[in-house]
């Protein structure tokens, strides 16, 4: 038995926006075409899975009907902080591909396993000795990088800021002490209702 | 009159490769039409951005021929290694910009100005207040991460390693030191003929 492959599956950038861009202009068609393939899914939100299905199907018919698609979500332990902490282990999620199905892996917007959970499924797919496929789509940070100007030749991405203004703070003052030390980018993500506190 | 745009314009990952992808499978359609559309481009190499226009004017025919667009190249002074260090004013080369012409701007393959020259150009956009617009596509280092299950929550893109064994090895204990202490994944460039020493 020939085991099935790890999808690496990107969403589009739209996620909870009001107006959603053509599916088929923003990703590339084998992305789209591989994706509609697949009916053993491994995601973030199931829900947020079948709508991005569904608007596959609009161009790329989906082998099988949705409800007989089988969706698992990573546990929320994982979600977001915790995925590359190595503490889940996601084979469990990954038995259908001994038996010969291709997987697909996809978050909620993006690439998953970037700046997403995921990661813990591409490493149980390397235990489990699958083929993992990296998809190409859009990735928010590195458009962002691209388009900033700043340096693309050394840059880290270091998540999410603390919460709490004091710690907030330290960390910023560490981030640029290290930008202006080694010339590097350094990228975070913030929620927008934090902006203006974070600019003060 | 209304500035032109500056569109970061991403390349396939096949340059040099014997067997090129079908470009409209790889790509997502918008980057095609948009990159078909210009007339006007700064790039890393003039003669393989012609061998791109040439893939994509087969399914999105050009607006001009390409013996009468302007290609202009990025100096060799910035290649590689120099464009962060904002010692080259890229400002003359986007002079068509302010004359109400959209420029594209695009280097080997992938990205521009992530892991590759370009950074100068999205600069003196921003200096002479155009606005940028980077276009979706392949990104070799982001699909690598994904793949990779290393932790994609916190990550560095450190460029080039030093080619000398003495100052390598120490460069490797740096970022080893740093992945144990941080947690963060280290990602490096290293060409193919090195990986023996590399790993040594």
């Amino acid at each position: 038995m020939t085991p099935g492959t790890l999808y690496l599956v990107p969403a589009p950038l739209d996620f909870g926006c009001e107006t959603l861009a053509p599916l088929e202009r923003v990703m590339p068609e084998a992305t789209l075409a591989v994706a509609a393939t697949l009916t053993h899914w491994v995601c973030e939100n199931a829900k947020s899975t079948r709508a991005y299905l569904k608007r596959i199907h609009a161009t790329h018919p989906l082998r099988l009907p949705l409800q007989e698609m089988q969706l698992q979500e990573l546990p929320h332990t994982v979600h977001k902080k915790g995925d590359h902490q190595g503490h889940f282990d996601a084979r469990p999620l990954l038995q259908a591909a001994l038996r010969g199905e291709n997987i697909g892996l996809v978050s909620e917007a993006g690439m998953p396993a970037i700046a997403d959970p995921g990661s813990s499924g591409v490493r149980a797919a390397h235990e489990l000795g699958l083929p993992v496929v990296p998809l190409v789509g859009p990735v928010s940070l590195l458009l962002a990088l691209a388009a900033s100007g700043l340096n693309g030749q050394s840059f880290a991405f270091v998540g999410y800021l603390p919460s709490t203004p004091a710690e907030r703070s330290q960390r910023i003052r560490e981030l640029e002490a290290l930008a202006l030390k080694t010339g590097q980018t350094q990228l975070f993500i913030e929620t927008p209702y934090r902006n203006a506190a974070l600019l003060q």
